[in-house]
């Protein structure tokens, strides 16, 4: 097995969904599957997912494809998922709401530990059984609490100022909603959801109907 | 040139990407940008970049890269940007108006013309300038009014049969920010906002803080 810190940006950025169609596969009790069938359900080419699945071991046999389980468990340990994640969330306008009631945070290992925002209205309101703080409080609570991601769901003019207090209070990483670049040292982590790449993506398959669509 | 419709559907995922990287350029008035240079920036090999811009003519040169402007405008002419999209959104909860506010539908080409819901106390509040609709009213809608993109951010259990009625009155795609997997005929464009794919992938960049982390 090749070293995992080798996986490139590229590989990384595709395992999980990887991961996403292997927990369909194995909703539907499909114990094996082959590259062929995944590049028949994901869109890239088996030789692509060859390759991509051999950057890690791989755990596929000529002819006899690869475990859906195993595969799956061996993804999720090198995304890290198993562990335990203290997330806050900066920013309670709609998005911030949509992005707490987000299913995914139900799940024990992601766990929303406190919400903040500037606006009197919103603070003291509780979401989910958490009551929002004064934002001013946020370097205090980091302070005190320890936070591995930071959720920054505020306008384009708020975020960057809501990165550093982030990055100053300790967060390992910051998943960014709003619809600017953040400027964020290298030892942090950062994500942005562009929103846009999607819609982009939608648009051509709109204008190309007859082009085997991704089925994302 | 190659034909365009034969671009894969790995590549056109990549797409909306290109544009974005190049979109920055422009506005730091950069006019040529290499493949090294554009490896640097997104995080996927120069060969990889080489292979993906060929696919349309690419407007590489050896040693004098590519022109940061034209292809842009190359990959908008390939995604079909520049026309104008008719949009309604139902599911008018945080999620809804959340994407009802994202910034890019204020731009021409992208135009919300309806909004539903089913809450009593949601119908007939205005967002935006959109007075928000009857749900039960979406199939006498669809029917007096062409309608090119459909956006679902219904709760699970309402999202199929939502897509069902768009289909049925003639959307040419949806978006759908819905947690669920949704069934439409292959003429249908659709795409799907995963938001655990990018929290995943924090986690592996928080969990490798050295690795050269995709800029995204």
């Amino acid at each position: 097995m090749k070293n995992v810190s080798k996986i490139s940006p590229a590989v990384i950025k595709r395992l999980p969904r990887y991961r996403r169609f292997l927990t369909d596969l194995q909703k539907k009790s499909v114990e094996r599957v082959s590259s062929g069938k995944l590049s028949e359900l994901m869109g890239y080419t088996a030789s692509q997912i060859r390759q991509d699945l051999n950057n890690f071991g791989g755990f596929g046999q000529q002819g006899y494809g690869y475990n859906v389980k195993a595969l799956g468990e061996e993804i999720d340990g090198i995304l890290g998922l198993g562990s335990h994640y203290r997330i806050i969330i900066v920013g309670v306008g709609n998005l911030g709401r949509a992005v707490a009631n987000y299913t995914y945070f139900y799940k024990s290992e992601f766990e929303i530990k406190a919400m903040f925002d500037i606006a009197p209205s919103v603070i003291g309101t509780e979401i989910n059984g958490i009551t929002v703080l004064d934002a001013d409080a946020l370097p205090a609570y980091l302070g005190d609490h320890d936070t591995d991601i930071g959720i920054i769901t505020t306008n384009r003019g708020s975020a960057q100022h809501v990165a550093d207090i982030m990055v100053a209070g300790g967060v390992r990483g910051i998943w960014n909603f709003a619809p600017t670049d953040l400027k964020v040292p290298e030892s942090i982590a950062l994500q942005a959801v562009h929103l846009s790449d999607s819609l982009h993506e939608l648009v051509y398959y709109i204008n190309n109907p007859g082009d085997p669509c991704d089925p994302e």
